[in-house]
């Protein structure tokens, strides 16, 4: 390859850009829509990669050691998938990861200067996971990235991913959607709504007006929020190896939250630890109504919305798809990623479903690189014949007992 | 039979009996400990059943349709299992449900007066699951019990009976654990200290004093204590039937929490609805101190605690034991069970755990009678020879390869 490598740390992009007028899904429009962006690597014309981050997560991806000064983020949320020699490799492909309305990073969200000056607060339009994809099309054409060779997300991230299929068919050859799933079940729209309220139900959270600087954040219930997020992300086998029942020692204990006094006869443990300090991090970094509205984006999310299936709704999408899911992973489940596996098989889409046997629950995406890596990198340089990639249809993954006697799958491969 | 069968009206006792001085694990001591218990049907000498309730249960387990006075328990809580003709026939057996101390509902805790006339708040000891069984046990001398025929209990209830057989292995024939485990997993134990939490920051909480009529409760913190808890409770697959997505309709909207202007761009959906009702209805007959100790017990529940394991622990119980677990419970996991069980086999204890199919979560314990009835009926008269009985260890329900060629642990029942 003939093409000048250079330095990670001058390959980093960091900007914020008015992309102007933008009318949110809800109807309501903003004057001047903000977006903040990272990139990594050098455009050739066809092979940018738009990386969609989890719900917490910010435009920086990449960039181990460099500072982007983005709050709380010094330490990039993918930087072992994305980078020089990794699976999403910074010297072949130009990576792009946008901040998504309502958040934190830069992106214009409730935290971010209204009109009158002052914070947007709850005034913020209502966000949804299609504002995110119309914002990150927005924010490609002003940096004059057309055609995408790919589009990749994790957790919410892959619901990102989906709608680009969905909205933007002809803008990608490539999608990926990690530990994802076409709508968030009831078990996760209840822990996503008892998060919410733990955040409102904070005095200091004020109706959402907090910013000014004699003001509290509302720390105990966004805290709080992250400790039921932080749960879901977590599996019993990696808590029980992480964590046991072990004691963290009557020391440990620390003053984010009041305990009575009885508390102090039994032991602080160190799951109770571990959830305590997440939650002070977390509080340092994000924004509580950032998390009010994008836990509501990813609740609302439904990939059928507007379409009669899921099949219909991926109907246009001429690409290949690859869905990566883990089998300890009890937030987007295995099951889940199948029946989007099954939705595209129905309209013909070549698709592989790559199931990644894990115990570490959601996390996995984030934390078994050496697993998610090989058929990332593979699916990206070959498609769905990519030597690392497996699939549910073809390798018996999936308990259907048609498949030991019929490959009933296989002909869906043939366009 | 010739036993003179009476209306169960005629049949309850209601009680609250001073115990006298009281020490508890921790060492503290008051001096008027206060048990609240019910009885149903008429002791013969050797018919006694004490049934152990769950974490926010009462003494009132049966008599549909009779008046106990447990505040917001008008309907009993396992009144499809015991009762006149039911799987604990009170006309066979002599029924006793005591409500445990820290609870709110007539034996002594936190809300019940203190030394000073005062409600004891925060300064009421703290509980244990030992000393649940403790203050039973005086009870139990109390009203002339001796020797139990059976100690049965489901969830938490299932801990404080098998702490039975540890503490007083010859004070029980028959032991029976539905639902329940040797110790929480950490997962559940994150669970519950998110819950603490959520009382222990309701600014109403007070440090635990707002029992005086000017205070208000602290209704938000109990309430999210209870949603977090009925989601343990639940399966995804019983929250896909009863709620999948669907909206509850925006005329459901309750005020039980705030909610910022962007929430009503999106549907309020039915289990939002469910949890929001569950935590109104909780608040009301429920105290959030007793809530924090109880959950503190259950945390603290360790079925090898004082001994080398759990085998050892239950060594000196000479009787015999069923378990009973729900394939779809993942509070108390189907496998928890399965270690009891290999504990008791392993001390050649009489053993059966019957495992029931069933989606419907820990939930299924109180909602699936059908399923829980026939085993728990079979095995008070019959004991693990009852036909209806069935055990892992010989029916293969174990996913143990080996099980299907050497029913290795047949041996085991023979003494």
């Amino acid at each position: 390859m003939s093409r000048t490598r250079t330095p990670i740390g001058r390959q980093v992009e960091s900007d914020t850009v008015n992309v102007g007028e933008f009318r949110f899904e809800s109807g309501e429009v903003i004057t001047d829509m903000q977006v903040a962006y990272e990139a990594y690597g050098e455009f050739t014309g066809e092979n940018a990669v738009l990386v969609c981050h989890g719900l917490t997560g910010s435009q920086h991806v990449a960039g181990r050691g460099t500072d982007s000064g983005v709050s709380g983020q010094a330490s990039a949320w993918w930087s072992d998938i994305v980078g020089p020699g990794k699976a999403i490799d910074t010297n072949e492909y130009y990576v792009v990861c946008v901040n998504v309305p309502g958040s934190c990073y830069g992106t214009s969200g409730p935290a971010s200067e209204g009109p009158d000056g002052e914070p947007w607060g709850t005034d913020f339009p209502p966000v949804t996971v299609g504002d995110w994809t119309r914002a990150q099309r927005l924010l490609l054409d002003h940096i004059g990235i057309g055609r995408l060779h790919a589009v990749v997300g994790g957790s919410v991230g892959g619901m990102n991913a989906l709608d680009w299929a969905v909205q933007y068919p002809d803008d990608l050859d490539r999608l990926v959607v990690v530990a994802s799933a076409a709508r968030l079940d009831p078990q996760c729209l209840g822990l996503d709504a008892i998060a919410r309220r733990a955040i409102t139900t904070d005095p200091n959270w004020n109706g959402g007006d907090y910013y000014g600087e004699d003001n509290p954040n509302p720390e105990q219930g966004l805290g709080l929020a992250r400790q039921i997020g932080h749960l879901m992300y977590l599996s019993k086998d990696s808590m029980d190896r992480k964590f046991g029942r072990r004691s963290a020692g009557r020391g440990g204990r620390g003053d984010a939250y009041p305990a009575d006094p009885a508390a102090m006869f039994f032991p602080y443990r160190e799951v109770e630890s571990y959830l305590d300090y997440q939650a002070e991090k977390f509080a340092d970094r994000f924004d509580a109504n950032s998390y009010l509205y994008l836990t509501r984006a990813m609740d609302d999310y439904d990939l059928a919305e507007g379409y009669e299936s899921d099949a219909a709704a991926l109907s246009a999408f001429e690409g290949e798809a690859l869905l990566l899911s883990f089998t300890g992973d009890w937030h987007f489940t295995t099951e889940q990623s199948e029946s989007v596996a099954e939705a595209f098989r129905s309209v013909d889409v070549p698709v592989a479903h790559h199931v990644v046997e894990s115990d570490h629950g959601h996390d996995a995406f984030l934390v078994e690189p050496e697993k998610v890596g090989p058929p990332l990198d593979a699916f990206l340089i070959a498609g769905v014949e990519g030597r690392a990639v497996t699939d549910t249809a073809s390798d018996g993954g999936e308990p259907d007992s048609e498949t030991d006697f019929a490959p009933v799958h296989s002909s869906l491969f043939s366009r």
